[in-house]
């Protein structure tokens, strides 16, 4: 899952009605649109409007070579090691790719048209890849609303209010759908950082988990991002994306990153205590928070949509949903001055 | 299109025959396969395997930032205008992607099935990408074999022969195809450095074009190509792409390269000599050059497989092809200690 909540970028001049196309999906990071808003905020942007670790991973130095040549057998057999070690699978579970959000896209197209449930609201774009790939599609509020759908979708813990399934509810939901030649996709982008159980060791027939490498190691750049699933339909899922999908330098870098548990333990410690601190300047601003994970905390404030604008008129970006106006999304701050200057208006 | 010609990889052993699933398609650079094959020859490998322009595009130095945030829409816009003015096509016609291979394997999965023809023998992921898209595929010898064909992929040049098309009868099958709801392809992959045609500044609805980045720059590890189409065809590509397939350090390193077209010139100057060496040398060998493009030399030999042996033998890899044993491609040496290694045996 990339970044993004559920629903539409609400504009702050009105749109006229019907007109043109549906707008594209919002997504956090966007500063263009950003400085759109708000012509007159002071530069540089802080950008809190993502979930991503604003603490990266300390990039291993990157040879030449990984630049130049195609990415070799080898180079994948690594990362894959490397991710079935940090992720508690087999290594022919794991399907490297550019990102996370081009499985979304892939997925729904390898299957002939079904019925599709996600449970939400979560992640805009899964409901509207599996639109996009032909599928009849429900949002439904859980997994007990998904009906006969063959496909359901979840997000583990949920973006964006942090809500987390119970793994023996999903477990049984992909053994029925498997029962019926459909398939559970757990998307777990904000997983790592948390101190909840994953699907991914106990992968089976009718289960796809998602995993995102970019949000945890703060290196959303390289574009890395994982689908774990048995070894049919991993390969099934590998061959849409063909052979050479991923980068060279992400390639090394997710490697390196991946055998690093030392770091990613002090990284969820570190993130968790910035989250609690994100919550205290919160409730002081008025603030209920609604959840959220290690990387980003969702909150209904008494009128948001005021907030939203003050915060943008002091340069600071953070999501905000066209389904409940007053509700913003904060991700966190990456040193004293960013904390400083976002305690300034969170008062 | 990526590495790799029209067939699979000959076994010197003896393969069981009917044992197993198809053998994967061989692409070149796959230097775990070289080893295998002669775990007695000296390292580090030359690898002519490949059609990768030997000697790389500078990279220009790499901030931090475009490892650690998401690209930007301004990054992608970036990206795309420097290849419109690279190509000749408009900027809204432009879909990067991460390397053109992703792109052979999600066009296919656009359409409903459909009759399809992949002129050749050519580059065999064409053929296995629209079979695995569930389409009915035919390979035929030229465009006017190409029957009542819905689509039709040629690649120009191709590969490994260096055919080169008339632009004139590629842009008449387009009209053509798009009268009927199909489509062309043209994969121009290896036409960046030789004095030859392309379709990119004449796109119409019919038509679409790939090109390659990382071979003529030297950076096939960056996983960097484009689809080139009319607006329309061109958003549905992208649409299946996801917003941010292409990673931070390909956008900047493709927006640079692109934009210098000196560079281009004198690559192409350089590697046409290069072209022209490497001819005077198979020759010498008895070989006779069926063709190529300034990035690779394809040769037929009295006895191409123990030539192919006595290259590997000497720790250089070549191309072989399934349908042709005794014909071999070369890739270009990189320095004169290259040259001269290739020397010693192409005598």
């Amino acid at each position: 899952m990339e970044e993004g909540g559920p629903g539409h970028l609400i504009s702050l001049s009105a749109d006229p009605a019907g007109a043109g196309p549906p707008a594209p999906i919002a997504h956090g990071g966007d500063l263009d649109a950003a400085r759109r808003l708000f012509p007159g905020a002071p530069e540089p942007w802080l950008d809190l409007s993502t979930g991503i670790n604003p603490v990266p991973y300390p990039c291993p130095p990157l040879e030449a070579s990984l630049f130049r040549r195609l990415p070799s057998g080898a180079d994948h057999a690594a990362l894959r090691a490397a991710a079935a070690a940090a992720y508690g699978c087999a290594p022919d579970a794991v399907v490297p790719a550019p990102g996370t959000q081009i499985l979304i896209e892939t997925i729904p197209r390898l299957l002939q048209p079904k019925r599709v449930a996600v449970v939400g609201p979560t992640y805009a774009e899964h409901q509207a890849a599996w639109i996009r790939g032909g599928h009849a599609v429900a949002a439904v509020p859980d997994l007990g609303a998904a009906g006969d759908a063959a496909v359901i979708v979840v997000v583990n813990p949920n973006n964006p209010d942090g809500l987390v399934h119970s793994v023996h509810d999903l477990f049984n939901a992909a053994e029925r759908l498997a029962a019926r030649g459909g398939f559970l996709v757990v998307d777990e982008a904000f997983a790592d950082l948390e101190p909840i159980r994953s699907l991914a060791p106990r992968l089976r027939p009718g289960l796809v988990v998602l995993r995102s490498f970019g949000k945890t190691y703060g290196l959303a750049g390289i574009r890395l991002g994982f689908a774990l699933a048995e070894a049919a339909l991993a390969d099934r899922i590998a061959a849409a994306l063909g052979p050479w999908a991923v980068s060279g330098p992400a390639l090394a870098i997710g490697r390196a990153a991946l055998a690093d548990a030392p770091w990613r333990r002090a990284a969820a410690a570190a993130r968790q205590a910035d989250a609690a601190r994100l919550d205290r300047l919160i409730a002081r601003a008025g603030g209920r928070v609604a959840g959220g994970t290690a990387l980003f905390r969702t909150a209904d404030f008494p009128n948001g949509i005021n907030l939203f604008r003050r915060l943008g008129e002091a340069g600071i970006y953070v999501r905000r949903f066209e389904s409940a106006p007053d509700r913003l999304r904060f991700g966190l701050p990456a040193d004293k001055a960013q904390w400083c200057r976002l305690s300034r208006i969170l008062r």
